[in-house]
Parts: C-alpha cells; structure tokens; sequence
C-alpha cells in the first residue's frame, strides 16, 4: 500500500481520523473517563453518551449526551457528531449498536458486541475456532440443568447467558446442591452450565486489532479476584514462555475470527501439565479496554486506552512494552478511604475515578505500584 | 502536627480538599488542559474559566465559564463553584486576581502573580532575596534608556516590563544600535534593560511547594530555545552536582520567600566557571507549570500537573524522580503535520493539543522520549 519515494520516509495513507475530530464512547464509567483522556492526549475530541447524568466520564468529554441507549433520535445526533464511535461496555444493546453502526463506523463492531454479550454464542464461537474453553452446556430450563449436571458433574458453574459481571448472575453448584435451587436463584434465565476446571492461574490478554488486521498484546496478565471482582494484576505473570506464546496466539486467532477493530481482552486460565507444558481455557472475551490492563497507564510504553483510541481511528499501534515490573490494585468500596494515605505513598501511582458514592464492591479507583 | 499513636500509620490531618470536589483553572490553553487531566485522574473535577470559546482545556473539563477576565459576575460565580483557585498563565489581570482571591483560595497567591509579570518586580524581588541575576536597570525613557546602555554596555537586550513570553516583546541592542529606536520598537512601554551574560547554557527548575511549607524539585532541566521558543528540554542537564544543588537552593529561597503554593518553574543561567564552579543567573520565575516540565508526564514518578494539583489541594506532594532519559520537543507550527510518523515512531509518546489552527510559532503539541 505503501508508495516509496526515494529517499522518503514511507509515512503510509493519510489518517482517516483526524486530530480535532471527535471519537463517540457509548457508556461513562470509569473506562469511558480513562479513554476520553487517552484521547485528548492524542489531540481527539470525545463524546460520552450515557444515560446517567452523573457519570465519572462526563467530567473529562468534550461533548456530552444524556439518554437511554433506546433513544433512536439521540443516538442519531451523537452519531452525526462524532467521526467513529465505541463503547466501553459490552451489555450495550445490541439494537443501540446496530441503530448506531448504521449511521456510522462502530468499533469494535456489532458481531464482536453480540459474540461477547453472551456467554452461550461467546463459548460456541472460541471452541469453533479450535480454543479450548471449560466444558459447557446450555441450560434453558430445569430438565436442560440436571441433564447438564449429570454430564459436566459436579462442582459446576451455572451462569445466566447475558449481563453478568464482576461475578453477578451465577452460582456454584456442589455436590448435594438441588439444581432446581440453583435455576431459580438466576430467576430462571436462559443460562450456561461450566464445569469447574482446576485451573492453577487466571490471565488476561489485552491486545489491539487495527482495521488493516496489525495486532499487538501486551505481555500477559495475573489477575487475582476477590468475591468475584478483579483485585489485583502483577506482571510478568511468571508463565513459561510457550504458555505465554499460546495466549497470545488465542487472542489473536479470536480477533482475526472477528475481523475486530479495537483493545480486546481475553480472559483465560492456565492449567498446570505434567510435563511443564501448562495449557491455556479461554473463559471470557472482552470487547474493550479492562480492568487488568490498567497498569499500562504507568506501566507500558502505551496505556490500553490511548490503544484502543489508535486502534478505532485507524492509527498505527503504540508499542506494548512493559517498562518494569507492576502491580494494579483495584480500590473497591470503602478501600478509597485509604486515599490520603495513598497519596503519600512513594512508587505509588494513585487514581480516583471521582464517583461520588463508595457502595460495597464498587470499583472507586486503583492504584498502580511500578517496582523497581 | 501529627499524631502518632501506638502502632497506627500516621495519616496526617484529613484532606482539605477532597475528591469530588472541583479546582477552578483561570486560563484554557494546554496546559490548562493538562493540569484538568491530571486533576481528573486525582479524582477532582475542573471548571475552566476562559474568554476563548475554543480553548483546548475545555475539552476535557467537567464545567466552563467563557466569559472576560474583567467579568466580575462571571468570577463570583465561578469563585462559587470550585474549592480552590488556580491560573495556568502569569499575565492574568491583577485586578482579576484579587477579586478571585477575595471570593475563594486562589494558589499561588496575587503576590507571586504579581511578582512573576513585571520583569522589574522579579528582578529586584529576586536579587532581594540574595539571588544573582544578569545586571538590569529599569528603562522608563529614552534617556532612561540612554544611560543604562551606558553603564551595562552593548550587548544587552531590551525587554517590555509586562506581557512578554516565547521571546515576545524584547529586542536586542548591539553596539551601533540606535537607542531611540530600540525604545519605539517596543511602543515606549516601560521596560528594563538586561546586560548579556556570557552563559554556556539554559535550564530551569520545576519545583513544587505545598502550603505546609513542604518543598519538592524535580531535577534541572536543561532548555535549547529557538527564535525565542522553548524547542526540547534533556534530562539529565549534566551539570556539575554543585550547580545542580546551587539551581534547587536558589528555587527553593524563592518560592519560600514569596510563601508560594503550587508548582513554579525558575528559568536560570549556567555561567561556567574558572575552577569548575559554575554559577547561575535566575532569569525568570513562571508561577504555574512549564514547557520545560512536559517531560514529567512520562518521565517522572509525578507529573508537573498532578503536582501542582496536589499542591494547591494541600495534598502531600509526589515523588520527582526521574525514571530515565528523556528529551522533550516542541512540536511547534506546521512541525504538527509529522503527527502520523510520530505516531508510528518507536519510543516516542506524542501529545496533541487538539488545536484547530497551526499557526507559526503556536505551540500545537509535544513529544517525549524515553531512552532506554
């Protein structure tokens, strides 16, 4: 594609995405803040559609819509006023996707939205593509459960297709458990069972897709959870090498499957081998920036936000080198009353999301530890 | 002031300024918007106030007053709606100033704004203090002008008292020059004429003080200017440990004389010396955050802006160790148009200060490295 001209640097096409254009993020959390910011760096303007007025992102958006993602006439607007748009969440509707990647460039787009947001299709596509995932079975009723439960064994995991997160909408299931219980406790939602594998480490891959298919990962990532929320991620992760090789391999087979266009994560875990050669189940694919790759802020030559910014204008990747060891901790709840300390805290690189409100669980901030 | 009880760490008296709570920046170009970035990340929000409707800062900042500077209403309101007030340029109206700091506390204070645009204030403020300085007479006249080439000789450089920056507003007399029309070139506004030292090179301290007193510099940075602009900035400076400890020393009596909140940059000469003594000359104080200090953001445990965040939030200041080399250029004018091979450049962390219009001599972003 490239023309090279004597002596010229080869600078490759015109950015499609200009400096001063505007990047549109569907969601205001704490993603969405960290990705506007990213991209103002990078000489972007940003518009958040949220519904919540109040959101953490809002704060740092040049633009800002305030409505329900069913909205057809916002969206519109917000689609005319940006020159691509994201999201920073996958339970975005899939008909507020669909609506809004008619009117303009959506990336990562609506197949990756839809092969994400549930648990069934998501399971289904990874063991297509030849990646191993824990066993599973769909569980649609009471009579699917105690036939899945009878193949998978127990212990197993029941988990409801769509809008889980941080834990929320699954249960375990021990021996002696009546699966009726476990059904109902999930109101009954079309649900996945997973048999439990005895994994020995949990990992993240967070790497980006370019729309002209360069993919780069960051180094993987041990993630440790607490109550079913990400506590803590250290690199390196320690793996051996050829495990390492293998989860990156997953996530790239994932994202050229998808023809994706953004910051993919993909949760795996590592079984320990006989022979040292451990193995790697895909559990769960992200369709964004996430919470274990928040050490690339300090961390890496280039944060996962101003990646995934990249990425979606159609910008060369930034290098993914780690700089030194690291450690992410999450800031959930009350441990933000732990703020002052942080700040006189040396090697600590402190961040408050500015939510108003410490309810139990809720991810308030993290603090990056870049060690020596 | 602490209070240290058996076992327990020692937190210090709670914050003053607490998260969630807005900081008011007077001023909206870059480095307002960076100085908002790097509150946001702190958990503050930020309301901008600037008469420029277009202003980078504002696109990332939580509230917005454009509005003159001279609109008394607007300050009161804006006054109204932030915990604590600072400025992100030096040549905000005095009068504007005292009305904010009558309303709300504005960090630094009216007398380091004071000091800080009047090169004839600065200048005797700092040799006051005991701090050498290139020799300067204040020019009211041309017969002012007249007898001060007499006594400091040519060459020497003729500078407006108020208003310059980026070499704005001075002219350089050589022998041979026509005084008069030295002193027509700048409008006949009172200025000072400065004798020419003979220094080897240009640095500048950044530096932060907090309202307890506490005091933190980041090392010298060693400043190549061209046409008058800041161009790149080096770490290290590679000056002789004395000097190194002489430049801090002489930063830290400043800031301590003028009782100073915030970040302030002192702009220094390095005169070589006979034995290896080098000397310095403090040319000029900034009372706010600097070109030179861009190189924080990734090169320091701390950037400049989330240090002078800190500062005036009466937060403990951060770490301003440096992790590495790292030079800093300008990205100056039309120099933004090699935006997409920086992009792609390996090492290179690029900013864009989402400008719309690239006009000669604006500054329109930055790129720092980081050498292994």
């Amino acid at each position: 594609m490239a023309d090279a001209r004597a002596g010229q640097p080869v600078l490759g096409p015109a950015l499609s995405v200009q400096p001063g254009a505007a990047i549109g993020i569907l969601g205001g959390g704490q993603l969405g803040r960290m990705l506007a910011m990213a991209a103002a760096s990078l000489g972007l303007k940003t518009h958040i559609f949220c519904p919540d007025a109040d959101c953490p992102a809002f704060d740092v958006a040049a633009a800002r819509t305030v409505a329900a993602y069913e909205d057809k006439a916002a969206l519109k607007r917000f689609a005319a006023a940006v020159s691509v748009a994201t999201y920073e969440f996958e339970n975005v509707p899939e008909a507020t996707a669909s609506a809004l990647a008619a009117l303009v460039s959506l990336r990562p787009d609506v197949r990756a939205l839809a092969t994400s947001q549930d648990r069934l299709v998501e399971k289904m596509f990874v063991a297509g593509i030849g990646i191993a995932t824990a066993p599973f079975r769909a569980v649609d009723s009471e009579a699917d459960l105690a036939a899945a439960l009878a193949e998978l064994g127990t212990p197993a995991i029941l988990k409801t297709r769509r809008f889980g997160y941080d834990g929320k909408g699954q249960v375990r299931i021990t021996p002696g458990d009546r699966a009726g219980e476990a059904f109902a406790h999930l109101g009954g939602a079309p649900a996945i069972l997973e048999g439990l594998v005895p994994f020995s480490r949990e990992i993240s891959i967070v790497a980006a897709r370019g729309p002209d298919g360069a993919f780069a990962a960051y180094e993987p990532c041990l993630n440790e959870h607490r109550d079913g929320i990400l506590a803590v991620t250290r690199l390196p992760a320690g793996l051996p090498a050829a495990t390492e090789v293998q989860a990156v391999d997953a996530a790239r087979r994932i994202a050229d499957a998808l023809d994706y266009v953004g910051v993919i994560t993909v949760e795996m875990f590592v079984l320990e081998g006989r022979n040292g050669q451990d193995g790697i189940l895909v559990n769960e694919i992200a369709p964004r920036v996430h919470n274990s790759g928040h050490w690339t802020i300090e961390g890496a030559e280039t944060s996962q936000f101003a990646q995934h910014v990249r990425a979606v204008c159609g910008w060369p990747l930034g290098s993914t080198s780690r700089l030194r060891p690291v450690e992410m901790r999450n800031l959930i709840g009350s441990e933000i009353d732990g703020w002052p300390a942080l700040l006189a805290e040396s090697g600590a690189y402190p961040h408050h999301y500015g939510k108003a409100r410490a309810r139990p669980g809720r991810k308030m901030g993290h603090v990056t530890y870049i060690r020596p």
